[in-house]
């Protein structure tokens, strides 16, 4: 007998029942549950990865690059760093009943804010099969139902990931939800008004898109990044150059990556010649200004007004010379995309003011824009990394997949 | 020579300089610039009794209610306290540049996570005057520009208290904006992404659905308040009545008013007949369950499936019987809006099984829904009061109009 499949109202609905349950349990039942699941990846593997060599397989057969076959592939030591990512969450703090001020109200009343779970929170994500883990296990952690939506190609690999993780976690019905693709499934996990809480998307500008196009349900928009690093007259130039060749190709193609270098014309007759050659030995291609042109030598292309609002993700770094640290400032609040923002200097009014005015999720003096990241944070993990300014602004860990509440006491008060 | 008016996005523009400006501002400054405000409303009062003089009498030609006309008018009392609430916000601490958390990460770099204001502020509001100040004063000590949109009825009035603001704060052009009605300029206002922040509007449900059907800037949705008192079994009854009449008497047309009060089975054989009696001396309607209604005696309706879903806004209530502190927080979680939910009780496990799993801004115990309200929880003021869970939940003050940035500072630091 044939049984229909639930749709993507039903599940949601099981999802919201299931919130309802993990909002009220402490942080031994949720750490217990991350364990098991982390048990559970190793002690099934070869069925996680007989699912993942389907995916594979269907891969080369649509011709789907290396590097995307690289993201979707799994094999024993990526599932074990995947379980070990599980039980590095279990071992974070519950954000969960954290008091965030409090405060005896002169009528007596006792007033507490609480951080408290969003409830139902859904997650779009592209190739990589691990962020059906990672994302669950955060949002568990944070006492939040997942719902995921990961990409057909890792159809097979996502399927039982999130039935390891539904399974063994010991947790209700609903608490992880895996849709499936296409993208009528995307629009009605975004209209779930009332029912989903937050959806977090993670992949490119069409998936953004996509979603920006039908969500109704609160989104927070995964960043990109056109961060700068600006090194300013009185830098420390051995820093500098440590800082911006470390900004620029430690890893081009993520959001915290550098994509334009700004140097103060004092500094830029010795730091220009001198980066140049460095970044050139890295595979660095420079676009450079006019000034920066003549003090970089010959071989490099001129920068057109697209270089500075452009996010190569790649190893190409902008280059231009400016006459002070406001001029410095204008240009990354102008061109920016409010992600992550670096001054090297040793001058303390420069550092304030680059400090003070730039407008950006991150302001850096004297390091890399590559920390920007919630790992590096000391939040643990995250799910993602916002440049929006409301709830959430730079990397989104635990606190930033919760709400709160106020809890307000008395004997009898009324107003 | 006619000059052309400035378009809404050419203003939002010039809000946008103002707001970099705006927030460099140190606490003096802003405070400062509120003085002068709040001065100038008080001088320049029988100007803007002049213009209000107008909009009354345009009112009155277009049969505006009764009720509408006073919340249109000002007199010399009303300026006064207009400016008395001026000088109270800016008494308020800075919420700008408050260290919101920080540490020293492992490899050495200091982490400072800081409040700084969002940018421009849009607010969009009905026929009240003073709140082209009241708004205007918030934003600005949030370091805020505001983008002003209020209703035609209220334009003469609007417009001289948007001037005294602008010319007295000495404050640059731009920092209070007021734009003409309309709902062109709604949706002008609503959709100037990249350059507006924060649209809040504070109006009517007519107000949020045109703004829902345009807007692409972030919004806050004030609440609609379907708020609940629970009667627990082993309530305090005298406290049980102070509190229902006051949740639902003391001012019934705004969103912290009880629309229903659940009574525990064990309380109701003697609170019911009792509060009946009590509300309808009130004025009080009341709309009944099948229990409730034996209890209460004649005369009263009964309640229909719509009642638990209604927020009255009016002197009428529903009254349901339940048998145990789960069924009212089913209930409550079911009907409310998420908003301000009470319960009256003796027990501790009840009133912990209530705050841990009620789902809402505000929740309280023996003590009456009505105290949500930023004045009332020590913020000193509020521009509105949000039932979302993302960015603010609760009333909307200082801190909840400004977003944060992590300030991380180094060596030299690279990845």
């Amino acid at each position: 007998m044939a049984v229909a499949a639930p749709t993507v109202s039903e599940l949601c609905a099981g999802a919201r029942r299931a919130a309802r349950h993990l909002a009220q349990l402490d942080r031994g039942a949720k750490d217990a549950a991350l364990h098991a699941i982390a048990d559970a990846l190793e002690a099934r593997t070869p069925e996680i990865l007989e699912a993942n060599a389907r995916d594979m397989e269907a891969g080369r057969e649509a011709s789907l690059s290396d590097a995307l076959l690289d993201r979707l592939r799994l094999d024993e030591q990526r599932v074990a760093a995947i379980a070990a990512q599980v039980r590095d969450i279990a071992a974070l703090p519950d954000p969960v009943g954290e008091v965030i001020d409090g405060q005896r109200l002169p009528n007596g009343l006792a007033l507490r804010r609480v951080r408290v779970p969003l409830g139902v929170v859904g997650v779009v994500y592209e190739a990589r099969p691990n962020v059906t883990i990672d994302a669950a296990a955060l949002c568990l952690k944070a006492g939040n139902a997942i719902v995921l939506r990961g990409s057909s190609s890792a159809a097979h690999s996502n399927d039982v990931l999130a039935r390891v993780a539904a399974e063994a976690s010991g947790l209700p019905k609903g608490a992880v939800t895996l849709l499936g693709g296409g993208r009528e499934t995307l629009a009605e996990l975004a209209t779930q008004d009332g029912v989903v809480d937050l959806v977090i998307p993670r992949g490119g500008e069409g998936l953004k898109k996509a979603l920006e196009a039908v969500a109704t349900v609160p989104v927070i928009y995964a960043a990109s990044g056109n961060c700068h690093v600006y090194v300013d007259a009185s830098a420390d130039l051995d820093a500098a150059e440590a800082i911006v060749v470390n900004a620029k190709t430690q890893r081009p193609g993520v959001c915290n990556a550098a994509e334009t270098l700004l140097v103060h014309a004092d500094a830029s007759r010795e730091l220009i010649p001198r980066i140049a050659r460095r970044l050139a030995a890295e595979g660095v291609e420079l676009r450079l200004d006019g000034r920066a042109g003549t003090l970089a030598g010959d071989g490099h292309a001129a920068a057109t007004d697209e270089d500075w609002d452009t996010e190569y993700l790649a190893l190409i770094l902008a280059v231009g010379v400016v006459d002070s640290v406001d001029e410095a400032i204008e240009h990354v609040n102008r061109h920016g995309s409010g992600h992550s923002e670096a001054i090297v200097t040793r001058d303390l009014a420069a550092a304030r003011a680059f400090q003070l005015r730039v407008d950006a999720a991150c302001v850096y003096v004297n390091a890399s824009t590559r920390f920007t990241d919630g790992g590096e944070f000391g939040m643990g993990a995250e799910i993602g990394n916002s440049t929006q300014k409301l709830h959430a602004r730079g990397p989104i860990g635990l606190r930033e997949l919760c709400t709160y509440k106020y809890l307000v006491e008395g004997d009898g008060h009324v107003r």
